[in-house]
């Protein structure tokens, strides 16, 4: 549904809620949690995981029946398990405790579109549209676009909040430093998906608890990826300047359009976008080449091991994989040059997969024929930034994945981790990035 | 492929065009030449139309043996059968003659573009990439884009001109009036999809063959309606314009961008191009409407009967029915009307289905909350066309048949057509729009 009239909205949250809660449960969810199982590192087998579980359980029944306050100043200066150990007895007791918490969120400012659609949820002025329910239960709910530098109104509640909520689109950053100010800090959650905007290694040393709405917005970005490759491959962008310039000319975009069908597309990382990308391609009739093995048999697509040889076949590259230490960087002026000249390059991942000037380059030289995605490095991106001013480029602020769907699923996501917190509960396993002092596998 | 270097270029035109011509082998060709074949007027049996031909094939082996340079000079005054069978004899005599043609093609200027791709075919100076192969066989080719008002080139040739070629990007448009002065004119060609730059009655009456590159832009077409639904959807065009104006605010984009799964997107027309946009909706798991029973089997969209209805359920519809006295103005006030607040509209088809003043006010009251399409009445379309201003409009110039790939495919199918006509030949059955004096059905 995407009525714009507010009467129509009034009556459209539940249903949408509904549905959209739902994809959580379809088999598509249900296999991508499999592959997360997978994935974990070969030391850690599933029984592993289960004996440990039941450890912690009893561990909570424990903790359940103390009630410290506050545990860490207590024993400011411990070993690194008994920190974690102690992290999470705070974080059982208060919650089972019915102490009140200071929650902070950091979500992008609306000003004057705030009201113009009541599910408009992930900015400032509607804050996910939980304030009146946390205040119901005597938290404390402040909410800011205001995060960075020394005087920045996030830094002034870093010293006692204990809940951070962030979204992607104006992500507050989680240094070590901050975590080590943040005394009080026990979760951080990200409202959508992703990490990178947190030291994880601090986080995890840290104890804390760092978790996403899995699954919440990846049919947003897969379907935006698909926009933007069909954007790139028929040079959309200079066709509608044309149009608002008052001008005609057919030749300036027909020379260097194409169909998609036939052509070759490539995503590095086929995980919960990457796949749902590959399905909406698979009517193109086209090649379609990705990283994951096991996608195989499900979609068609043809596998390869080797990302050095993959791109060297691809008409088009979409990037689907987190941002890591492994994956910062890695479409450097080397692996660029690899590919066939012309190739468009869609990436809604992280911008910093990618060598910055290398894309520059590429694209004024023509070896990128057109380069599309969301994100930047950093983010909000400067107004000098050089990919606002490359050729080719059908670049935006980074939106893929807030739709007003989007912002319904990862509202309710958010909001469903808070009351399982509050009440001392375990989160969805997949909505997990740090648990217990360890980091999940793919974000290593 | 889109390779941009020349180089590579160079060696890719013939794999291209063997590529591209099988399409017009696929199953899905094949259905719709049945479907079109299903859609004749119930007088027509196809048992008539087989014996038809037959007479046909006797008729032109009898008028093999003539060489009647021009028949129709030699009756000025002719009842309409004789006038149309006169005509066809000229067409089969002279071509069976070896007599020369002069055929002149009215493609845009591609200007400093022409030499950047050379399977840029469908400008005025590659002119489809058939002069060579015309100049060798001794016949006169002119090619140009002035095609408007009493002194423009076109208007020179019509006395004498014996073919004649246009795509739909800058169409030469065929009146009464101009036909009547085309003395020697035999056949109408359309690089390209579509016949209602031609008056087709004219034409009809003066026995004249128009003809079509049936299938040659389907996909490039059904491709680019895919592109228009997203980035109306996602509110992509005013994403971008920050970008380029250095500016970051994604509260402008995100309060009216949604995701497309779940919505229901309606193909008025399920033609050609129709059934390729509904097999490409497929994987977004939505519901899709539209107006074909037959389809409903093979790609599980639902029929609806009644457009009046059917338009009252849908968040996007897209227009893919040709131009005719029925659809001309179809989409007035009142339709639109009927319309849910915020609908989407895609239109690739033809402008002059919606009526112009009527889209321009739902569009700036927000009842049609984004509009999308390539296509202009007339075109070019003028400076002042209000098309251009309107709020929430993804517009482009007429682009979205005439990708390089579709080029390569109507460049040969032009090639083919204009073979056959000099051999005597029929055409591919479903390319023909008028026949023998009779007008392709869909086109009544």
């Amino acid at each position: 549904m995407f009525f714009s009239s507010d009467e129509e909205l009034d009556s459209a949250p539940p249903s949408n809620l509904r549905r959209n809660r739902s994809i959580c449960q379809t088999p598509m969810m249900k296999s991508s949690l499999r592959w997360r199982h997978q994935k974990l590192p070969p030391h850690v087998s599933p029984s592993f995981w289960i004996l440990r579980r039941g450890c912690m359980y009893l561990c909570r029944q424990l903790f359940r029946s103390l009630s410290t306050s506050n545990p860490f100043l207590l024993l400011p200066s411990k070993p690194r398990w008994m920190h974690q150990r102690l992290r999470i007895s705070k974080m059982i007791s208060t919650a089972s405790s019915g102490d009140t918490k200071k929650i902070v969120g950091v979500f992008y400012k609306a000003n004057k579109y705030a009201s113009k659609n009541p599910n408009f949820l992930g900015c400032v002025e509607n804050a996910l549209g939980i304030r009146d329910w946390l205040e119901s239960q005597g938290h404390q709910y402040i909410v800011t676009d205001d995060k960075e530098g020394p005087n920045c109104e996030l830094e002034k509640h870093i010293p006692d909040l204990h809940v951070l909520i962030s979204t992607p689109f104006n992500p507050a950053y989680v240094t070590a430093e901050r975590i080590k100010k943040a005394k009080n800090l026990q979760l951080l959650l990200r409202a959508g998906i992703g990490s990178d905007h947190i030291d994880l290694k601090a986080a995890a040393a840290a104890g804390l608890t760092v978790a996403e709405v899995t699954g919440s917005n990846v049919v947003s970005v897969a379907e935006d990826e698909l926009m933007r490759i069909l954007i790139l491959m028929r040079n959309f962008v200079p066709g509608h300047q044309q149009i608002i310039n008052g001008e005609w000319n057919v030749a300036g975009i027909a020379h260097r359009a194409y169909d998609l069908e036939g052509k070759t597309v490539g995503t590095v990382g086929a995980g919960r976008i990457g796949r749902l990308l590959l399905q909406r391609l698979k009517p193109f009739g086209h090649d379609r080449l990705q990283m994951e093995q096991e996608l195989e048999e499900e979609i068609g697509a043809k596998h390869m091991e080797n990302l050095n040889e993959m791109v060297t076949k691809c008409d088009v590259i979409v990037i689907n994989t987190p941002l890591t230490e492994k994956t910062r960087g890695m479409f450097n002026k080397e692996m660029i040059g690899r590919m066939k000249k012309g190739v468009l390059i869609v990436n809604n991942a992280r911008a910093a997969i990618m060598e910055r000037q290398a894309v520059v380059e590429a694209a004024e030289s023509g070896h990128i024929g057109g380069y599309s995605g969301d994100v930047w490095d950093p983010q909000p991106a400067p107004k000098d930034h050089p990919w606002r001013y490359m050729p080719n480029q059908a670049m935006t602020p980074h939106i893929s994945g807030t739709t007003i769907d989007a912002q319904l699923r990862y509202a309710a996501g958010t909001k469903d981790m808070l009351d399982r917190f509050f009440k001392g509960e375990d989160f969805p396993a997949q909505n997990y990035i740090v648990k217990d002092g360890e980091i999940a596998p793919q974000y290593v």
